[in-house]
């Protein structure tokens, strides 16, 4: 009998995430504070995010970190989420391969957005916050924070790309039935709105403009703090949970990923999955490789530049160390919302510096092909970013049955694209298009770059 | 530590159906032929639906029916479904009973309605059809049978009731990804559909005479066979897998439930978490009472005649003894378009009139209220059709903390909502409405059945 998927038991949940910083054979360089170019301190992020987030960003010594108990019931309530073997999608590639994918789809949300959203949420509780607030690209983020900030009672804020509230109404009712407050930015409702709305009165947004938005409404409002989806080291470490279930589900298996893999927008899916087996490399002389799939008209890891950065687009964030597109950088309106982000985490760009990691860029036909054969083969329909992860997956695929050989490839399945149906309705009747980028324009924006 | 969800493991998934027709104390009175009003063999059943399929509907003897191993093999792929307690309903309710759901919402297509799609497909292709054929109301039903088909090898067409295929242009979406050929009902492609677009040419169709077209492209179309998601006790004995899971997992809660729920259109999820747990009603002296819960636009249970009437628009179909609002009755426009069918199944109709079960009916407002409380406690958006059931827990809940009892209350979550955020938007802006019907309007229609 062919075992499809593999799950864990609620006394096999890890209790721990997993803080890769503590492992780096080179630390990533420190932010540094807008104001005054020195290392960010513990105190000066948590004007912005909880304590306890900011403290996590900032450890480099501890890999173990407890996950609170009330965070660890809400994910009781979804978790482990399946580890699945796609028989389909390897019969319909004829590869030798063995394919896996970790299905974050199925947690309440849609995605595996929620994994940081609780703690995020009850953190900035603890700390006696009453509001919270954030930015919202394709959706997926807002509406985990939506849903963890009525978990725990705090009243959410979501500035919503204004692309993206558009083309997909859904997505913002589903943050409105969770009982938040969705506005389309930019937006009038805040300076750094204002000063783009000036310049360009029908400016569709993006997820730099909208972070401003949102962390100036935090710093504006008592009580009020900022929560990020992605990009931060924090998010990254909660995002461990789904490498540490798969390590565990891939051992029920009987196997081991010869190549891991995620879509990539900031990098909250990607360390989500990759970080735990990367540890074995780093500690235990695994060989794994570690793949991150980016679209190709926001390709800040395969062409970007490893600089200091801005985290959003008016500059209220610190300083990163990151591969960057430049913070000015808007990128065309992909329907994979969620990887429109010029910057790739201080983690991430250290790695992919120092080689522990390896980026592919794919054009959006590609995914959207590789997202329908998937739906076909294993009956889910994928959200637009993941099929980036997909795509990268059945180009190994293809690769293990030119040279006939049967590697494991491991890839995060990190949302379905129930919400996105508009995309894939444009890619069935042939009006979707491929957006690529001039090496100018990349230029143009990285010079701006201080 | 509360525990929120309960699975079964792989061994412990049932491995047969179970045929409530066997142990019912008065059987139903037999379907009848149209032609020749003789009742109907499996014979004369075989010529619209598979062989297997028509043997059981007619199967009287056998208590159990085994579920065949490739249809096993997709079940294990996303059963168990988990049981859930809903503590954070419960506590927004401040009642004394015991709230669980049966998640149905969590399988790739988001419904109960893989069930039967499944082994209907299966079924199908093992007799050698190459085509197969069907209505959908909300969708649920054809998202099903398009995936079904897909796996099975068979090319799927699917009747979508017209309102529903205009207003709800993802379901469509994600039918088509699948594969499947969807043509909005009435359509000038069936004799069906032609009759009622002459006569109205604005007809935004029901799902009476979307079945029509289904069964008649179905007799008209060579190694071409119809299924139907609900109404046929075929259809009830597969989905009767939800109950059996629910059996055991309440056994693994400690509990045992007073109150059995579902919402109710044709009777197929209603059915499938209900008649697991009334055999023992009927073997054992359990006293648990099982509730239909309907919409009040569309009271087939409440207000409609027990009498022989056809389950199509257009008298296609056998003739059934069961409560009908008339086969020509055209429900109101809400939202829960999966409710919007005149009729009741044969077994249902039975069951109602001897006394083993109860009806409420429901309006349309009070669901999304109850819906969107649900959603905003246990984190997941229903589907239109599952806020009924949804609703009617919360008035037994209610009477509960009235009377000071801690009963025990299950309900069936059909399916999710993702794609009708349409009619969530509606509610939270104010613009929807009640339909109730005029016991005019359902005597003028009932006046019509022969």
């Amino acid at each position: 009998m062919k075992q499809k998927r593999y799950f864990l038991s609620e006394s096999e949940l890890p209790k721990q995430w997993y803080n890769l910083q503590a492992d780096m054979p080179k630390k990533p360089q420190p932010m540094l504070s807008a104001k005054t170019k020195e290392p960010i301190t513990v105190d000066e992020l948590a004007k912005l995010i909880s304590r306890e987030a900011a403290s996590q960003e900032l450890n480099m010594t501890d890999r173990w970190i407890d996950i609170p108990e009330p965070v660890m019931e809400m994910y009781r309530y979804y978790r482990s989420t399946p580890l699945v073997r796609a028989y389909g999608l390897e019969d319909a590639l004829g590869t030798p391969a063995h394919i896996y994918f970790k299905n974050e789809s199925v947690s309440p949300v849609g995605s595996h957005k929620l994994n940081s959203a609780l703690p995020q949420a009850y953190y900035c509780k603890q700390e006696g916050a009453t509001n919270i607030t954030t930015e919202t690209g394709a959706g997926q983020w807002g509406t985990a924070l939506s849903y963890a900030s009525k978990v725990f009672g705090l009243e959410c804020a979501v500035y919503q790309v204004k692309i993206s509230y558009n083309q997909k109404p859904y997505r913002r009712s589903v943050m409105q039935a969770f009982g938040a407050q969705v506005t389309p930015s930019p937006s009038m409702s805040t300076r750094a709105g204002k000063d783009i709305l000036t310049l360009y009165p029908n400016h569709q947004g993006s997820l730099g403009t909208a972070i401003s938005e949102a962390v100036e409404l935090a710093l504006t409002t008592p009580n009020c703090k900022y929560a990020l989806g992605s990009v931060m080291g924090h998010v990254s470490l909660h995002q461990t949970i789904i490498g540490l279930e798969a390590e565990l589900q891939m051992q029920k298996a009987g196997e081991y990923p010869d190549v891991v893999i995620g879509c990539f927008g900031g990098g909250s899916n990607f360390s989500g999955i990759a970080f735990p087996f990367m540890r074995h490399n780093i500690l235990d002389g695994k060989k794994t490789r570690f793949v991150a799939a980016e679209p190709e008209s926001c390709p800040k890891l395969t062409r970007g530049k490893f600089c200091y950065d801005y985290g959003d687009e008016s500059g209220y964030t610190p300083l990163m160390p990151m591969f960057s597109l430049g913070h000015k950088f808007c990128p065309p309106n992909i329907h994979a919302g969620g990887l429109r982000y010029h910057g790739a985490g201080v983690i991430i760009s250290q790695l992919l510096k120092d080689g522990l990691m390896e980026a592919v860029d794919m054009s959006q036909l590609k995914t959207f092909e590789a997202g329908l054969l998937f739906a076909k083969t294993e009956g889910i329909i994928p959200a637009p970013e993941s099929c980036h992860a997909i795509a990268a997956a059945i180009d190994e695929a293809n690769r293990c049955k030119e040279n006939g050989e049967s590697k494991v490839i491991l890839f995060n399945l990190s949302g379905h694209g129930l919400m996105d149906m508009t995309a894939y309705d444009q890619y069935l009747s042939g009006s979707l298009t491929n957006y690529s980028i001039s090496d100018e324009d990349i230029n143009k924006n990285i010079e701006q770059i201080k």
